[in-house]
């Protein structure tokens, strides 16, 4: 089974890259960093972080590594991180109040800046300072706020519909968590974050890890 | 890159095997569903399903396909949910506190039974019927409550601590959001959702579909 990848670059990489990212965050900006030193931090071996790197350019100056600072800001742009996600945010249970305040969301220019329901009964209040919207009213908003990526956190049964009205609405970037497979097309991304799945896949994990070790 | 695999089967797999058990369980107790039904229900290819369930074993009937309830009752033997796994949860946050209402736990027989914090204004205070415990209690309330999962949801610096404390208190299978990679014990189950890592992803893609296109 190959891995997911794209314009032949695997999505592994692309992990790493986030994990090297974070890794260059805690080494200032000043100096040289190697890629031993590197991978030391993020505990991948220094031949694959080469490999990873490789495939967006030569980096790095030879016996001295890569400098810091340089290095950041191209795997900044890389990522994509380098401009502002304004997120429409699309299904105020628990789990998407959760998100609208994730920390993790604003530190890299991923901002929640407007918050749909279905619901008449939360259309309308006020949640961490933005007015909950109808989802009726999703494109008129994406124009006017320049929403460019949807977090789905609507039920199972309503997830299609509202990916549906989202790429109506010309958002190309969906990160979702409704656990549905959803078909779309070939220029919108869509990534799933399914916790039932992961859940299950732990269960999986321990108890064949218990049953045949 | 080589898949994840566990006892040679890809956790691909498992992930299948989970979205396969979703969609059995539309469609009754009776009667039974042919490889290529079943197929159609999940978007998956047919000679993949029989691949996958071909690792566990020989199902069935030449002609006819799979008893439905009895394919259901053996996927879920196979993913390990068909038993109660009593979850703590470990870090009362927004996420950790959205997780503790989030439907896809009880489902299947996932249920958080008791959760832990360590800032004194939030133990002691009840939360979803339940009384928040000092995380230094951990290990007294595993074996009293008969924890046999834990889903951490504390802010990165404080992960590494947190799971080295669930491990030392006995609990094997850990759902981990904090965005930290930690190296546990090969007898521990340690699987990572981070959030952050999936809007990276998300980020790239978008950049790189629409710049290369």
């Amino acid at each position: 089974m190959p891995s997911e990848e794209i314009h032949g670059i695997p999505i592994t990489t692309v992990y790493r890259l986030s994990q090297y990212y974070r890794a260059l965050a805690g080494c200032g900006e000043e100096g040289f960093i190697s890629s031993r030193e590197l991978a030391g931090l993020t505990g991948f071996n220094d031949a694959l972080l080469r490999k990873d790197l490789s495939y967006f350019g030569r980096f790095g100056v030879p016996g001295r590594g890569y400098r810091i600072s340089e290095l950041k800001g191209k795997i900044f742009d890389i990522l994509g991180i380098n401009r502002e996600w304004k997120i429409a945010l699309i299904g105020l249970g628990n789990l998407g109040r959760a998100l609208i305040k994730y920390r993790g969301f604003e530190k890299k220019g991923f901002r929640v800046v407007s918050v749909f329901d279905k619901d008449p009964g939360k259309i309308g209040r006020i949640v961490y300072g933005m007015k909950v919207k109808d989802i009726k009213s999703l494109k008129r908003q994406v124009g006017k706020n320049g929403v460019n990526m949807a977090v789905i956190t609507v039920p199972a049964p309503s997830a299609e519909e509202v990916i549906a009205r989202v790429i109506n609405s010309g958002v190309r970037a969906i990160l979702n968590f409704a656990p549905v497979k959803v078909k779309v097309p070939g220029d919108v991304c869509l990534v799933n974050i399914d916790i039932g799945l992961e859940l299950e896949k732990l269960s999986f994990l321990a108890v064949h890890k218990k049953n045949w070790k």
